[in-house]
């Protein structure tokens, strides 16, 4: 039977199937699962935190290019809250300042994180793919990649819970990023996924919203692919070769 | 000192600091040593011709994208060139047939390869960088990004001299996209190496040019670490993990 013939899932099946995706969430990720044991050591934390500073961003310019394809005023009303949460608004600092808190709360220098001298190449082309994608994609199929934020909430709660006992030497205000986006994600994921039921009716569009959730894991578990060869296996990027100038 | 205040290369220096950055080349990756070596396995062999087929067939978008942006008729006439050798043209079939051909002498069926079912997200999203950057630069700075070509002769030779000894159950008429590329990229590097020759003046420029350079030796080195992690690590992504379906 052609995938365009099939049924649509009710709308209560076709929030099920997105949220079953979160087995492909990268808190199954080697290097989440560590960080959650407890059994990443200070410069493996550091090494994650500089290179997820390049993905927080590249988020706010990926919410605006979202918003450069939407023609709806009242979608565009709700979306632009996530510009603010990450690049501050009035007295609250914002999201990006908060990771860089954290990085200083691990051991960073504010000009070491911002420079991104430490991210990796691999981090840095799964984080423009997602960018690039909210260029290029219709903004419906955008903000549907959006949609990891579902699974968003645990990883950061099992932060919260676990960091003081197994990272005792991180302050507890470097993790007030996390604090901050577990009420914040829990809101965004609504609207987003008031759009994507919304937006993909047939059985055959809905099956593309998934691939495009995939697609989107694929990205977040990309960069800790990267993350783990080069910090975990201690193979990073051109080891061993020296410039021959 | 400032950069822009330092003196230009001469012509002859820049061309031997862009030729010494051979050694970010991918002929130097863990991989492609054991390529050479002899030492991977049928399957590893395929992963790398399946994963690499992604790049090839990007090739020809990637220059047509050059093209887009380049006004120069003349440039326009030379570069075209090589979208007609790897699409084919007349009575060739080029480079992307080829090696399908290629796929096929290790042991993949054609749909196999054109599927891309076995192409890993980070040789995805490095190659779509390598994609999106044709896209965005200026044609010159793109142009230099395929500089890696001056390169890719030495690693060509390399396989044809040693892969009948080391894997004598791949066919030697699988092996004709390396007899063909090594004539093609020597007359490519010279025309790409004139443009950036002439473009980048400056210190600064020049600079810019080795950076851009880099860039997509990231790009190669970053599709073999994915590659490497996958098939020599045996950490495919999301290894062990099923659908909850």
């Amino acid at each position: 039977m052609n995938t365009a013939d099939k049924q649509p899932w009710s709308r209560d099946e076709f929030e099920k199937r997105l949220r079953d995706m979160e087995c492909y969430y990268h808190i199954n990720h080697p290097y989440h699962v560590m960080m959650y044991q407890g059994e990443l050591n200070k410069a493996q934390i550091q090494g994650w935190v500089a290179n997820r500073f390049y993905y927080q961003i590249s988020i706010p310019r990926k919410d605006a290019a979202i918003m450069a394809n939407c023609p709806d005023r009242e979608t565009r009303r709700l979306w632009v809250q996530r510009i603010l949460d990450h690049d501050g608004y009035e007295d609250d600092q914002g999201g990006i300042e908060a990771w860089i808190q954290l990085g200083i709360a691990v051991g960073m220098s504010r000009d070491e994180i911002v420079s991104l001298k430490h991210v990796l190449p691999g981090v840095r082309f799964a984080v423009e793919a997602y960018l690039n994608f909210a260029r290029t994609a219709d903004w419906h199929e955008a903000a549907a990649s959006s949609l990891t934020e579902m699974f968003a909430p645990r990883i950061h709660q099992q932060r919260l819970d676990n960091w003081p006992d197994h990272y005792p030497w991180i302050s507890s205000e470097g993790l007030s990023y996390f604090r901050k986006r577990l009420s914040e994600a829990r809101r965004d994921v609504q609207h987003g996924l008031d759009i994507t039921l919304d937006w993909f009716k047939t059985r055959e569009q809905q099956e593309h919203a998934i691939s495009i959730l995939k697609l989107k894991l694929d990205i977040l578990w990309s960069m800790a692919d990267a993350m783990y060869l080069a910090y975990i296996l201690d193979r990073p990027p051109y080891k061993g070769i020296n410039e021959t100038k």
